[in-house]
C-alpha cells in the first residue's frame, strides 16, 4: 500500500469540519481564523521506548498523542481548531493503523478538533501532533501571572501515571485494580480544555502537568518571579488509584507516594492560580465542566518553592526534583 | 544539560518577531491573525536513514528541515508567519544542536518565519516541522485547478538531488564538482516562497515537487480530473549539476536521466499550471522573484500522463514511478 493510499483510508473524514477550508490532500491544509482571535500553537514528540512502551495499544496511543497536546492547549484557554500528524512507523501495518486512528480521531471528534494534515513516513515509531486552537486576543492563560496572595490549584488526580510506569517497569507491584485503574490513566489523560476555557478571565496563570508537579510549578514561579508554598500531605490524597481501590491495599512508604504525586509526570492536569479572593468563581468553573480542583498551596512573594507536610513541617522539595527528556 | 536549557540555549531568539505574541516557553505559542486572511498549515518528518544520511552536516539539515515545510506553503501560495520544531536526538550534543539551529533558523530568517515553539526529546533521529502561513481568503493555489488548455511550468532546476543520492549511495560515479553541485541541491533546496506569491492569480494550480514531477503531476491531474502531455526532452535539461559542470563529462544514459528529472524526488521546485493566455504574466511573475520557469508540457481533457521525447514520440510514462515512503 502506498503511503498516500495510507493517509487516505485511515486519517481522512468524510465531510470538512467547520472553519475548515480544505483538510488533508493539498500541500497544505486551510483554516479560517475568527476575528478577534489569536491562535493558539503547541508541538509534541512521542517516541517508542521512551514516552510509551513498545507494544502499547495503539489505540490508546492515538488518544494520547493527541491529549497531550491538547493540555496544552487547555493550560492556555485555547479551544482546539484542528490539528496535523506526523508519523513514522516502522511498517505499514494496517490493523496498526486502523486501531491507532481510532483512538486518534474518537477524541478529536469529542474536542470539534479536525485531523486537518500531516505526514507519514517509515521510520522508528515516533508520532509528532502540532494542536492549533483560537482564543480571545490577550486572554490566554500564562505561566507569568501568579502573584503573591494567589491560591495555588490542581486539577483531577495526581501521581497515578508514575504509579503505573513504575509497576510496567517491574519495579514495584500493583494489585490488578489498581494497576489498570493507573495504567489507564498513563495510557488515556484527559486533557482538560473544558476547565481551562472556564478558568479564562479567573486563573492568574496555568501550565499542564507534563513533567511532574514541582518541576512544572517551578516553570510558572520563574515565568512570575514569585514563590509557593506546597502542601504535600494534600498532593498524596490525589493518587486515584490508591484511593479508588482500597488504599489500605497499597503498601507503599509515604516518600514514594509523595514521589509519584509531585514529580510523577505525565499527569496532564492543570496547574493554575487564582486570587484568593475569587476561590467561588474557581468552585463554580470547576463544577461547570464536571472537574475536581484542589487547593494545594499558595503563591508568596519570597521566591523558592517551599514543601510542607500535613503537620505544616518543612520537607526537602529538593528530593522530588522533574522528569527531564534529557536529565 | 537540561531538555528546558536546551531549547533556550539553542532555539530561543532575544526578541519577539512581529506579529507573534508568545514565543517559545509557554505551553502554546501565540500567533496573530491577520484579517481577511487564511492560516495555511503543513507539517513535514525527515527520518534518518530515510530522509537524510546519518552524518549529513547539521547545519544544512536544519535548512532542509524547515525548506521542504516553506516548500508547502510556497506551493499554496502563502506567506510563512511561523513554525514549531519537534526534535527527536540520540544524545544532547552542543556542537550538533548549534550548526543545526544556525541551518534552521537562518532560513527562518530569510522568510521572516520565526521558531515559535516545539519539542525536544531523546529517541532516534527524527525532525518534525509544522509550518503556519497566511493568504488572502479564497487565493489558494490548489492542486485542483488545472484546466485543459493550461500550460504546464516547473520552476528552477529538477534530477539533481536524485543524482546527489545515487552517488551518495555508491550507485554511480560522479566528478567531484558535479557531485558538490547536486549535493548541495539535494541537502539546500530553495523553497519558492517567492514565486507562490508571485502566481497568485496567475497559476490556475500548483504542487511542489517533492516525490518525483510525474508523481506528483499525477496528484494534480486526479485532483482536477485532466490529463496532461509532458515533454521529456525539456525536462533532462533542467538538470543543473550536468549543465552546471560540462555536461559532456556526464556520461550517463538517456534513461538514468529521464528518471532522474521525472522521477527522482526532493526537488522542492513547484510545478504549476497557467492559462495560455497568461504566459506574459507568468514570464514577469518569474522574474520579478529572479526564478527561472520552464513550460514543459500542457494540460488536456483526455485523463492520464502521456510522456515524449523530442520527437514527439510516445515514452512509456509507467517507466518513472514516483518515490513512495511506503511503496
Amino acid at each position: 500500500m502506498g503511503e498516500f493510499d495510507l493517509i487516505r483510508r485511515f486519517f481522512t473524514r468524510p465531510a470538512a469540519a467547520p472553519g475548515v477550508a480544505l483538510g488533508v490532500g493539498d500541500d497544505c491544509a486551510l483554516l479560517q481564523p475568527t476575528p478577534g482571535m489569536q491562535w493558539a500553537i503547541s508541538s509534541d514528540m512521542l517516541v517508542e521506548g521512551r514516552h510509551f512502551f513498545a507494544g502499547t495499544d495503539p489505540q490508546r496511543l492515538g488518544h494520547k498523542a493527541l491529549a497531550v497536546n491538547l493540555s496544552d492547549l487547555a493550560a492556555c484557554g485555547a479551544r482546539p481548531r484542528g490539528f496535523t500528524l506526523a508519523l513514522a512507523l516502522p511498517e505499514a501495518n494496517e490493523a496498526w493503523l486502523q486501531t491507532f486512528a481510532q483512538g486518534l480521531l474518537q477524541l478529536a471528534d469529542a474536542h470539534d478538533c479536525p485531523l486537518v494534515g500531516g505526514d507519514t513516513t517509515r521510520g522508528p515509531l515516533n508520532l509528532c501532533v502540532t494542536v492549533f486552537g483560537e482564543l480571545p486576543t490577550g486572554q490566554a492563560l500564562l505561566r507569568s501571572g501568579a502573584r503573591a496572595g494567589d491560591d495555588l490549584y490542581v486539577s483531577g488526580h495526581l501521581g497515578d501515571a508514575r504509579l503505573a510506569l513504575e509497576a510496567l517497569l517491574g519495579r514495584i507491584q500493583l494489585p490488578q485494580p489498581l494497576l489498570q485503574a493507573a495504567q489507564w490513566r498513563l495510557e488515556q489523560p484527559t486533557p482538560r480544555v473544558a476547565l481551562g476555557l472556564a478558568l479564562r478571565g479567573i486563573a492568574s496563570s496555568a501550565i499542564d502537568v507534563s513533567d511532574g508537579l514541582l518541576g512544572d510549578l517551578g516553570h510558572v514561579l520563574r515565568a512570575s518571579g514569585t514563590g509557593a508554598t506546597v502542601d504535600a500531605s494534600i498532593a498524596i490524597t490525589l493518587i486515584a488509584a490508591c484511593a479508588d481501590s482500597e488504599g489500605a491495599n497499597c503498601q507503599f512508604d509515604l516518600d514514594f507516594l509523595r514521589q509519584c504525586a509531585l514529580a510523577g509526570g505525565d499527569d496532564y492536569e492543570l496547574l493554575f492560580t487564582a486570587p484568593a479572593a475569587l476561590r467561588s468563581a474557581v468552585a463554580q468553573a470547576a463544577q461547570a465542566c464536571c472537574t475536581a480542583v484542589t487547593r494545594i498551596g499558595r503563591i508568596e512573594a519570597e521566591p523558592g518553592l517551599r514543601l510542607v507536610d500535613a503537620q505544616g513541617q518543612a520537607l526537602d522539595a529538593r528530593r522530588y526534583a522533574s522528569f527531564d527528556h534529557f536529565g
